[in-house]
């Protein structure tokens, strides 16, 4: 078989010995487990993942209250339009309601306000006149409208929170209104990057010398920053020495060492070699997918404490970008103790794709048609370009061997 | 017509003069315009929008270079299996390549690495055997193989991102592989947060005296938060002095005022009329909506420079959710010269739901099914409860005064 292709795509990925992204994605899973619990601000804890139920020491509404800005009305049975009721108070929101109603009695009220004792009802204020400290109705009035009843929404002691649950905006909203300040959460990793190549360029006059610009350094940093973490990120020259001097002094500081570039066969890639030179447990090496295939995996474990965690992504950005989003996410998640694979969309081809040997990872454009999610392929997905991400909303996983047809479903995440 | 009611629900919606959802947004984009622009780090730039066309000054790739490790070869024509040239040198990625290869001739080679004048191919290292400094292929090899050519993704003076362009993670990084480092963007509009109401709890006993714990504190500080933006939050007093003496300040300092409660007609309600007194323009009040129905908009002009805006949120938390995520984000693009509708999805309703006068956002889940985005929704919509959010994925927008049906299309965002 000749493998010999006229253009710049390699086509090998035939060799024995590849794992499925499905296998890789779930070594992932099955090698890691979390970093142990602390305790943070809510306000300090967005996208954290809860690390316990979480139970509401109140009820909520707190206490019942008025829906509308009105009157709280004690009557004992519905009542027609012209009844009236004696005016005999005013209760603002955040006022406590000493006074008592007695029937045929109404206070003034406000949105959230606790309502009186022996509140019956609650009249909006576009349906009262007022008239000397008398109120009456211009409209008929039922029992029980525009009351918020205690612990409608949530009883003292229900499950507010589940372990495991992220903290969204919503989250924390909903977990503040319940007066939670403090929350137990997973520890997130502590992340080296460490940029393995000489070829980046500083200045515009480097690139004569076969140098390029750096596309990950400022990827990884965008990607972290968009979830709102710090990160540390260094380069390491091609050398075994320079190599294998960082990742011993890393390996203790840091949950997770992140490397771009130096993992394929190449003369100068030292990642792999170092790593398991210094003791690391290799877990995969290689995957059959496009890009990113000489993925490295490994672990190396330390007394009394959690293992260190290398992952090894190629230095192609197209491959760093997808190893990002795919994996990385993943890895960071299960360290929290998330051991979920990602959470695919699925979406519908609208042209067909031809086969190709390993499973691609495709930047497309999704977009929604009368509820359904169509995708459409972008030019330029080689693992050394980037500039289709101007365009790609999505990343989708393009099974192996297989041409896809028109209207075949795929599974995918929005980027 | 008798609007009173059984439940907490107010159905009161149908009072002329209120605008539309669809209304709202148009005059959201219509009454604002960008606030100039600025020149950021690239790396500073994440989510920003881009000031203006941006063309690349250099060629990607930058060099022809080799996609794989292996051998650049000069060969006149498609060589068989056994052909075997001279190894002449070696070329790392990040070396200049100053040799020229005449026919016959071999370099070793890296991927990434600048090919040598008169590389006419190059051979994958899989497929070479090395004898001295002799190579021979083990099978055949074509010309033009695994080269990548110099701007085959890129040509100098390309469009590489254009004005109005989110600079999202891969677009940052596409835009540094061409060399991009600083980038002229859309101002940030800087932004006040007013939280009103007297009823905030400090500690669980304020909570005896009618106090409830504030939501939209945190609420407001996590929306920002996950958008990578700082943005000061105060609290008011429900004082018409405080409110005035608070506005008249930030006018001068701020391009938004976001406030939280205080716009409805209660008593107590001072943003709308503090705003008029102190020469704010009304914009639109009242939108029929639910949650949300007071949310009130405003302009003051200011001299020699854009008007400062306020948007007036009521203070049930549902409604401050559903309007940070619908009317804050599509205000602060418009500030960003993004005149756009929010880009609803359209999925397809799992359930019937009842009518209501007004058009509602209710919070629910959607989930893929074969391509098809499928709708669920959640109990506990009422506007002063949040613990739905911790199960809901999506706010979607269920359309006034008609029942929906099963298999029914809306509109929605992901949260």
């Amino acid at each position: 078989m000749n493998h010999a292709v006229r253009t710049a795509h390699s086509t090998c990925g035939n060799e024995p010995g590849l794992i499925s992204v499905d296998q890789a994605l779930q070594m992932v899973l099955e090698h890691t487990d979390h970093l142990g619990t602390e305790t943070l601000l809510l306000s300090q804890a967005l996208n954290r993942f809860v690390a316990a139920d979480i139970y509401s020491e109140i009820q909520l509404p707190i206490f019942s209250q008025s829906a509308v800005d009105g009157y709280a009305i004690c009557m004992d049975a519905d009542r027609p339009a012209e009844s009236s009721f004696e005016l005999i108070g005013e209760v603002r929101a955040g006022q406590g309601a000493d006074l008592i109603l007695e029937p045929g009695q109404a206070v003034r009220i406000f949105t959230g306000a606790k309502i009186p004792l022996q509140t019956t009802t609650v009249a909006r204020q576009e349906i009262v006149q007022l008239r000397d400290s008398t109120i009456i109705l211009t409209q008929a009035l039922v029992l029980d409208a525009d009351i918020r009843h205690a612990g409608e929404e949530i009883s003292m002691g229900q499950c507010l929170a589940v372990q495991g649950q992220q903290l969204s905006i919503g989250t924390i909203a909903a977990l503040s209104m319940a007066g939670i300040r403090e929350i137990p959460v997973y520890r997130y990793p502590k992340i080296a990057v460490v940029i393995t190549g000489d070829e980046v360029a500083e200045t515009v006059e480097d690139l004569d010398s076969g140098k390029i610009f750096d596309a990950n350094t400022p990827l990884i940093q965008a990607w972290f920053q968009s979830r709102n973490q710090q990160v540390e990120i260094m380069h390491v020259a091609d050398t075994e020495q320079a190599v294998s001097d960082l990742f011993e002094q890393l390996r203790n500081q840091y949950d997770l060492i992140l490397t771009t570039g130096g993992v394929s066969v190449g003369d100068y890639d030292f990642v792999r070699p170092v790593a398991l030179k210094l003791g690391f447990e290799q877990l995969f090496w290689k995957v059959k997918q496009k890009p990113g295939k000489p993925m490295f995996f490994a672990k190396s474990d330390r007394p009394d404490q959690s293992p260190c965690y290398l992952l090894g992504l190629p230095g192609n950005p197209g491959a760093v970008y997808m190893g990002m989003q795919i994996y990385v996410s993943t890895l960071i998640n299960a360290l929290q103790g998330q051991k979920q694979l990602p959470q695919w969309f699925s979406a519908v081809m609208s042209h067909d794709l031809t086969a190709d040997s390993r499973e691609r990872f495709l930047r497309m454009v999704a977009s929604f048609e009368s509820g359904m999610l169509k995708l459409s392929s972008l030019p330029k997905q080689q693992s050394h370009m980037l500039s289709n991400l101007m365009q790609a909303n999505c990343i989708v996983r393009v099974p192996a061997a297989q041409a896809i047809r028109t209207g075949q479903i795929l599974q995918g995440l929005f980027i």
